[in-house]
């Protein structure tokens, strides 16, 4: 079975490996010094740049679906899904057409990065973390494992979302029309952390540098360098100095 | 590659297309029009109808396990896994036998559905959706990502679970000899709706067009048309006019 | 398509099958009477026992991944996986190298266990579980659906974790040098529960025998046999005598 389905309009580079059973689709361009696991699926079009490591049974590219029932899928023509030089893409992970993943980026086991998604270097999207279509999350950021970013989100600069967090978009939750015009996921400012299993309502945004506590159920907005706390959530107090993104050395490169 | 292991009394129908590394057992029955992705496992009697998409690497037909030391789940006879007209099977769906899902129904990526269900028609079950064992979900449902339908659970039609609800059947924690009596998940009539990251306790009933708020902790039953919030929930206030289902203008069809 | 890649210097015992397109790594030994599903990957030198049922797509013996930006993952040589007898392995399971699960474990669908862990005896890993590295999970423990156990957390035996639990072990959220020598996830006693939906602050301990109530945020040790509630969790009473682990009847074997 060391046989794949490569189709010969498939650009690959020098020194990239393939694992058992992969598909490659049409117009496919894979860098050099990529490792390709086992089972992998890349879609038409797919554009890899170099050393990439792609684990078993990924699928890459993928066309969105749309329900009968939908009232956020909309048809559209979407660009092809880039995936930057030296990211790391986990077993069973599904990456959309129409998203674009930046340089260094760590996508790990069972994560879904849907179209209309932009990815910032060196972010670390966790295990089995949603990214649903129309966010944008910034550079440095992590997305612990089991969190959810709905649509419509953005997240600046090293931002950190913590385990088991869910954010929300709908204010209206499924009814009315006048609910289209409002959908608004979480907007977390650069710096700005969420603890874990903390909820977000539609629309809140997190101030810079700012920290919800774990546990929390955020109704407003937070403001800049404050903690809050509870459900809902409160300020509680200023975020320690040498919590501070300013007193961390750390540069953005 | 583009071999496949299809048996040979498995019924395809005209015009259904497979991806490379398809799995097909027998007495598999697939209707027209059906678009199958790569490395797609149809297990033994699973029958699928028109017009169906079946994204890479799902998993359809399986048989369930059955743990030396686990609680609710019996040996038993399963009817074959049915799949109705136009559903859409996402990438890394895990479908068992002895589930029924009706026509129109789309079940996004990585989501699972348990034997003893039945899924109503055009009912959206979401990413990373679980769906366990004996429940039944209605029409028109939307189960968005990432939440959770424990065992014993009941949805009517247009029930609206938001992305990270979390549901629970056992008063007694895994203790003691009497909880195996009283197993019950939770109730949504028609209409109902559960917030973002809220938890539901075992045996709740959620009250027809009722709502509960995002971040909330249900201990007891929701009265019909009203809004609970909070931990434990309570009484807010009435479901505002507009968006009650009857205002909405939706047809069941 | 019944062709597999099986490497030429593995072990298989009597008595097992395998699905439609495996692949089987260097060095691996497989004992007696597995089945093994379809497109199943089993990576360079893991060790299965007998009896064990693996199901489609499930990877075996995968190696870490490591972010260019990770916290706490360093490079290291990892003994192989093993996985004891009668292990049931879920479909689209992720079992990495550095893992070693006694005999009798059920890890269901879409699970992953990571590098440096240990699971004892019949213990049950639920549908989309995580268990991240460096943890202990003992005997008879349930891990339901969803629930996510971070890394540096310990769980003794007979340990009751319910769907949708998050876990967490950093109190400084990502920030400052200090963090690194205090990551502390939970750590559950002896027959410790922990309801549905509940969160975790770091380093947290649950006494003997306690139960933490669905819905709880715990922010503070959790005195032997008592229940807590609410957010911050606070003791509301006693475990009733019926539901005490010594009152059960169960025997460890």
């Amino acid at each position: 079975m060391t046989a794949h389905a490569i189709d010969p309009t498939a650009a690959l580079g020098p020194d990239t490996t393939f694992g058992e059973g992969c598909v490659i689709g049409a117009a496919v361009t894979l860098g050099r010094g990529c490792r390709i696991g086992h089972h992998v699926v890349i879609h038409d079009g797919t554009r890899i740049g170099d050393g990439v490591r792609i684990d078993d049974h990924a699928t890459l590219g993928k066309l969105p679906m749309r329900a009968a029932n939908s009232a956020t899928t909309k048809e559209q023509e979407l660009p092809p899904l880039t995936v930057g030089d030296g990211c790391i893409v986990g077993t069973g992970v599904v990456l959309y057409r129409g998203a674009a993943i930046e340089v260094g980026v760590l996508m790990a086991d069972l994560c879904t990065v849907r179209e209309n998604v932009t990815v910032g270097r060196k972010t670390i999207v966790g295990r089995g973390v949603t990214i649903e279509n129309f966010c944008a999350v910034g550079r440095f950021c992590k997305l612990e494992s089991e969190s959810y970013l709905c649509a419509y989100s953005t997240l600046e600069d090293r931002v950190f979302i913590a385990p088991g967090v869910v954010t929300s978009n709908d204010n209206f939750v499924g009814r009315t029309q006048e609910r289209f015009k409002h959908f608004k996921g979480v907007t977390v400012r650069r710096g700005g952390r969420i603890g874990a299993g903390s909820v977000t309502l539609p629309g809140v945004v997190i101030g810079e540098d700012a920290l919800v506590a774990a546990g929390s159920v955020v109704t407003r907005d937070v403001p800049p360098r404050t903690i809050v706390i509870g459900s809902p959530a409160r300020v509680w107090r200023d975020v320690p100095v040498e919590q501070l993104l300013e007193n961390q050395g750390w540069v953005d490169s």
